[in-house]
């Protein structure tokens, strides 16, 4: 079959014609026929599938009615408690609120995502069984990372080391982190556990580290240290790093190569308070700079809504981001960059590539990222399975 | 007639039954009896109208192709002067593309508005005329105040304090400012300026600070000492005082003491890199803060909607508000607080109130604000002028 008329990131306008499920030609659109079995696409931005690198679907409460946010303070630790809260007062499931939530994604164009699932001594491996039950689920629609994340630290909450090893063997794909020094206080005992499961089970690892200032800096080198002695190269990514935008700039540099050497990339979310990490200093070092959402109508936020366009708006916002080509930085970190992060060899708008896409009423990649455009198609292997922002499948 | 079964702020459901372009009962729904000539609201949430506290309908490009950003760096004075490009390309007049803009944020919700318009020695008063124009055409719908703003500086652009004394006998409200020390390096010249237009005219400012530090600080602390002696306290508003949230807590409480003694109300659009006045602070030492769009895709930024629920969602992000009762502060810096700054005395759901009001998807201010709600109805004098986004008059 043939979507038509497309306009294609680098402005030309062809015809994606798709068998099997991939894209087999992408021809100009002037030198091409249409029929009536044609899916005319009048202009519309393409784009290769929206990526979300940090999600948390066991958190959110999407599909609930609004719950207020019962934080009693600022600190992580705090809000580590007050979900503890809401969590207790749950009466629907996480695998449907997590339902919820990747209906939605899909519904913006995002067809891969990272998610942290919550794992500690108290809850066991509930949450991770839970959204096992939305990766089955949605298989043949979206990529679904998991993270197996120690949400209440390693060191602090005991037995969670042993959870975290198990829930690889249970199908989590990456084992996570938490503020080594801000929660565990150790940074050495925190690396190790995590390290440790890492290698024995030969996975990558994805570290929350909201630690800010030097304290977080020695983290990031430690990280980066560690994941070179690991042969982990590539398999490893910091969360949040607000700690690269606390500091001086040659200061964030010397990290950036410190990551840079040790292929470990940095997710940003566009935080609304803390700071933002310097992403373009960043690139230029050499660092893989990815978007994520973050927390989405859950304990710990009561914004986000996982359209990782609007997530690079409000990346590019904070990154005071102007210029087209600032703004294709912010597209990138939520498409291309992701991709390569989470290891999505199969990706991308080429001949030969998978037919999945979406569709966006916008004339740019720039617009689109200013705009948070309507989308007009969402597709997957060459199958339709969103319309003007509602799920069709 | 009647828009049955609306949800009021306080979480009642209401009628509400208005007669002459104003609301004269506001009854239970429960104990009314609906007519087929009811507007059903359906238990939307309904909000005294949006009110953007700072826009640029002169800047707009709205309703334009996309128009890249072309500042060559990142200061005040890089953008005024790529601003001077993109208005010599202009092939569409001011009055055209700030129509355009005035149409989109009547059909979310904003029915009054400050708008600053550019006036400086190049541009004379070409631009206020243009706004002049779209303050006439939607005289009906929206109440405009207009800014005489000196983009230019005052005294680096000579001949500009004659033109701001101009534009208000020609219909400007307030006379304008922008950074006393950063722009025209002289604080007390251009203080001197625009505070003795002020008082020969007999109205109100509203400055523009960008300038942080105890720089910026400074320039507060004269603001609100010429504000008294000018004895023109709560008609003085200084717009962004990023000043304010690059000090310590305790300087800013100084600042705020002073600001709330002189009556100078604070105007925050949630900026995106530069540092977040502390909003809650302000307000507890009796500083009125408001909110605003600031600029809407034009020279300066790729960014906005006008949107002022959207533009709440932003002030709220920044400010690292999550509680409800967080978001209903950024709820009332674009509604009532903004009123108040603007003077809108005929403002408020209440009977005898004017029926002037917006109902959106949500059950509460805290969602209003957190989930940038669909607008069903926006209702002005009685009248529905907006219906799910789109302008129906």
């Amino acid at each position: 079959m043939r979507f038509a008329d497309a306009t294609l990131p680098d402005g030309s306008r062809r015809d994606i014609d798709v068998e099997g499920g991939r894209i087999v030609a992408l021809l100009p659109s002037s030198e091409s026929t249409t029929s009536d079995a044609d899916i005319d696409l009048a202009g519309a931005l393409v784009l290769p599938p929206l990526v979300d690198g940090h999600i948390h679907l066991d958190k959110t409460l999407l599909g609930l009615p609004w719950v207020p946010n019962q934080a009693t303070g600022n600190r992580v630790a705090d809000r580590i408690e007050a979900e503890r809260k809401v969590r207790a007062a749950r009466t629907v499931p996480e695998s449907e609120t997590g339902a919820n939530l990747v209906r939605q994604v899909v519904a913006s164009g995002t067809l891969h995502l990272r998610s942290h699932v919550d794992i500690d001594n108290r809850l066991g491996l509930r949450n991770l069984h839970e959204i096992l039950k939305v990766r089955e689920r949605f298989r043949d629609l979206v990529t679904l990372q998991i993270v197996a994340f120690p949400q209440s630290g390693v060191l602090r909450s005991p037995g969670t080391a042993d959870l975290l090893d198990a829930a690889i063997a249970e199908g989590a794909d990456l084992v996570g982190g938490l503020d080594p020094v801000g929660i565990d206080g150790d940074l050495d005992g925190h690396l190790d556990t995590i390290f440790g499961i890492a290698e024995k089970r030969g996975v990558g690892l994805d570290i929350h580290l909201h630690d800010g200032g030097e304290g977080g800096i020695a983290q990031l080198l430690a990280i980066a240290m560690r994941t070179k002695a690991a042969g982990l190269e590539g398999k490893v990514a910091v969360s949040h790093a607000f700690a690269l935008g606390s500091v001086p700039p040659a200061r964030a540099a010397e990290a950036a190569d410190a990551l840079a050497a040790a292929g470990v990339a940095i997710m940003s979310h566009g935080p609304g308070a803390a700071t933002m990490p310097p992403l373009l200093l960043l690139r230029a070092h050499g660092v893989e700079v990815f978007g994520g959402s973050d927390n989405i109508r859950d304990a710990w936020s009561p914004f986000g809504n996982g359209d990782m366009l609007d997530r690079a708006m409000t990346i590019a916002y904070r990154a005071n981001f102007r210029h087209d080509h600032e703004l294709s930085v912010a597209c990138e970190m939520v498409t291309a960059a992701a991709a390569r992060v989470l290891g999505i060899a199969d990706y991308g708008l080429r001949v030969g590539g998978p037919a999945d896409f979406v569709a966006v009423e916008a004339s740019s990649i720039a617009e689109a990222v200013a705009t948070r455009p309507r989308r007009r198609l969402v597709v997957k292997a060459g199958r339709v399975c969103a319309r003007d922002g509602v799920l069709v499948v």
